[in-house]
């Protein structure tokens, strides 16, 4: 096994390279990684191994498939500088668990899995918007009592849109958003052609009906959504959350829904998961809680599974890998 | 007052022409006419007015404005041979309450309020389409037991939908399903450029993902959802109607349900309406129960009203008029 500081161009250099898997919690599909046979020693961490045994795996392998993408124990368990794996994938979009000091300052290369989630998360979206414009959650318990009550629902088309977060998920928002004729503007880190920067957040979050977050989690989003972004926005607008629990102070959503600030929203993700039977987050007042499956589409597995054989092909040829992560800024950089 | 067959080209006659409105229920808003004071004696008939009551309104009348388009008034009232309205409008998309033998017959002219429904239920459809493939009531349903579940849903780009319904609102669904990816075909009464023909129907049934219901009431489209063409369908599908209630055996539905030969439903129109708390279709198992509700987005019975007074400045100029129904089959036709 080579050392952290030589470049180990995978399968090339002779010996299959280890593949470690940080697995799911039982239940879970397994990646179906067959097609990895005779190219790579593939091992397991199972759900719920202890941090010296992981730290000890981690010690071995080239590379770590990070198929327990809710998991922390990556972060506890992360080696010294001894070996260490070279490349690490996240079976995730977000990659914030994986921000931690050792693997940004190592030569570690990290990557995600960019284009999954983007058009599934997209129409979840759309679901929710339309859902609320039409009044559906009242409907389904009008339904429930047999009562017969006719309401009139909102126009979508000329309403307008603020979605946070310019990444591939957001551009694909923006874009099914604008399909449905809603007027949507984008906004990430710095402007660019079809973005705002953050310097029109503000304003663009004070006009808009929609306001749809689907930013990375970094220091420089975490609690992004407060109270006085809250503030900020009219009565009429709705919420909707579907990128990391934590760009949203919760306290100040349940209040800004409690004192009529806002109309609604919607949370497929949060600060903790999953959402305790205790939480005040389940009865705010017109508050949609899903938990955490916007881009769960059927067959979603298997696609996170294709993306890591694809990225591993790659990587044993000594091709450059797609999807790495810019671990300065915490996501992976793009138009 | 002129005979009925005589030409009466409105206002330019000089007497100021009669406009009977038939009133909604008390609560519902009356129509916005105020744009016709000074051209027509704005006459009532309200909520519930009997039968002979009506009959004599309606020989004094040269327009009837039917406000309340769930009603079955008009065909008890209608004169006979004498002097009667010579142009009758109604403020719905469906005329299928209209079409009886002595208006069908005689010259007065009939119009719809073609148009102001279309895009809002294209989009009340997306939010059905959208909210059965995300299972969002049984989302809804998991939330109110503070029940965190994770699930995984459908994708919608890609999948398939039959529109039957080839009017302006057949067409801004598949307008509208098309704009989310999903390949649609358009069924109407006869086959043309983007439309299938009726022989064309249960072949396209047979491998649609979503059936949509949009066809106007006639003595052809009556029933026409029945348990051989439920049958027909993929154990996948879903059926949508936001027509016509009798379009669909609602019995049959249920037992499609029931048998799983479908996978969900949803219903905005029903035979009888509004729908009695011990229908069966309450509690039917993946069916959705919306209050006839798909078109009335907040400002539509303005818009309504609207529509008629610009009907009624053609109809006072003596040039033609838009949105005239075809009497001999039932609904305005078009391209």
């Amino acid at each position: 096994m080579s050392g952290p500081g030589e470049p180990r161009p995978g399968g090339a250099a002779g010996a299959r390279p280890t593949v470690l898997v940080l697995d799911a919690a039982p239940g879970e599909p397994a990646p179906r990684l067959g097609a990895l046979t005779g190219r790579a020693r593939v091992l397991h961490a199972p759900y719920g191994t202890d941090t010296d045994a992981l730290r000890a795996q981690l010690g071995e392998a080239d590379v770590l498939l990070v198929w327990d993408f809710l998991s922390d124990a990556v972060r506890a368990a992360w080696p010294g500088p001894g070996p260490r794996p070279r490349w690490v994938h996240t079976a995730s979009a977000g990659v914030d668990r994986l921000m931690f000091p050792e693997l940004i300052d190592s030569d570690t290369v990290l990557t995600n899995a960019r284009g999954v989630f983007d058009g599934p998360i997209a129409e979840y979206v759309a679901a929710l918007v339309l859902a609320m414009a039409k009044d559906l959650p009242r409907t389904l318990a009008l339904q429930a009592s047999r009562e017969w009550r006719h309401r009139e629902s909102q126009r979508i088309a000329g309403t307008r849109a603020c979605v946070v977060g310019s990444g591939p998920i957001g551009h694909a928002i923006a874009a099914q958003l604008a399909a449905l004729g809603i007027v949507t503007a984008l906004v990430g880190r710095r402007p660019r052609a079809g973005v705002h920067g953050p310097a029109d957040l503000d304003r663009l979050l004070a006009r808009a009906d929609w306001v749809v977050c689907a930013a990375p989690l970094t220091e420089e989003t975490r609690a992004m959504f407060d109270a006085r972004r809250f503030g900020l926005m009219q009565p009429g607008a709705r919420f909707v959350n579907v990128g990391r629990g934590p760009l949203v102070v919760e306290d100040d959503l349940v209040a800004a829904l409690h004192q009529r600030w806002i109309a609604g929203a919607a949370l497929d993700v949060f600060e903790h998961e999953p959402l305790k039977p205790d939480s005040a987050l389940w009865t705010a007042p017109g508050l949609l809680v899903s938990p955490h499956m916007s881009g769960d589409t059927v067959g979603w597995r298997d696609e996170l599974g294709r993306q890591f054989v694809e990225l591993f092909g790659r990587w044993e040829d000594g091709r450059p890998l797609t999807n790495v992560v810019d671990k300065d800024r915490g996501y992976v950089p793009g138009n």
